[in-house]
């Protein structure tokens, strides 16, 4: 249901993998909602001390946020899109080093959420620059 | 995993009605990948006759997914995000009244996950509004 | 340059206030940019004292700047939007009232910008009202 | 007055360049309504023959303004945000290219904006890798 049934159904869905491309785009979505939701906790805990990891959280659920929507438009218009996607991998595992560091249950949640998407996100170049997408 | 759990664990988790704000954040999510991804179908089929859902689509790809970014932020502060939710939710209604005009299966998945947004943004409305969050 | 030319060439730019579309998409994406430093400031200061005002210029940055994208997309279509541009005047005022009650410069800055942008949408939102947009 | 003002102020002002950081924030905010504004004109005009245009503005737009909103948060936190920056530049690379290829007012105008966002984008990478920021 929904984006991956679009997907399948796209006009130019000979042109991307399907299923990297669907993964990417959900973890991303994903990631976005984990990374606000623990820079809103951790604002509400121990805000000193969370600063960069609250910092690293926004950037990190904007990038998602953005790749996600531009992952769910698939038609083929040139290669810097790999580059967002790239940058949205390099942010997620910063995000994820740095709220890793954390103990609380939100930053484990959120490193996770990172540490998926940034797989995602890699797998979904590799799978593009052979070809597919 | 991911949101649930964060909210869940949230500092102010007892003012905000853990289930519909995580229903209204995932459905919002949901439709904006809907959205785009209905938009970049329609580009690709007959965008002359589709202009007008295609604009629609944008909007609401957007709105849903400032929306989802916001509810994943439930700690207390003021009323203003009730009526982006409401905005959310007006958005929804009439992006899906006009894709559900048309059978592209890209406007029926939209339509469905845009209806599905709309129910949920009422629902977070009318229990905040019981005095919830 | 840029925007008002654009607006001023567009195939429908008889069915909108040129004038006022571009006032108020200008002072979103500055109200965006404000509430975006102002955070980033005030999480680097003080940030369990200014929990609140962070949280609002979040909100505040996101909506402003998904109100401002919308408004530069001015072809007709349905009247939700309206309900986001008087959403975002709303979550303008809140966020200046907030940021009013402290004396950093940032927050001074922020909420001008807010005002601003809060005074800018309603005045789209009256001439619309009369029927221009 | 703004974001300027509050970039001057902010706690680490030390450790970013002001002056690139502040013109490359505004080109990119000033790229993302140039690029809605084109994508939702060319809808108006002759989509089909305008898809590939339409979609890369609506990439750009997407990037442009989550690196607008980025830059506004200047404290120092890591360096994936410069994959960001130069993700931008390259969309705006490839928006200029296939928009310039174009006579509309809108493309012309929106080619500009790109180029400009790409320039300073460009420009703050090059002083951030001397130390700057």
């Amino acid at each position: 249901m929904g984006l991956a049934d679009i997907l399948a159904d796209h006009p130019d869905r000979t042109t991307f993998d399907l299923a990297e491309l669907n993964r990417a785009a959900q973890a991303a979505a994903d990631c976005a909602l984990a990374c606000s939701a623990c820079a809103d906790s951790d604002l509400g805990r121990d805000p000193s001390v969370m600063a960069t990891s609250i910092r690293l959280c926004m950037d990190c659920a904007d990038v998602c946020s953005v790749t996600a929507k531009m992952l769910s438009r698939p038609a083929p218009r040139g290669h810097a899109w790999q580059k967002l996607v790239m940058a949205c991998a390099a942010l997620c595992a910063e995000c994820a080093e740095e709220c890793g560091r954390h103990d609380h249950l939100c930053c484990r949640e959120c490193a996770a959420a990172c540490r998926e998407c940034e797989r995602a996100c890699q797998q979904l170049i590799a799978v593009s620059q052979d070809g597919a997408s």
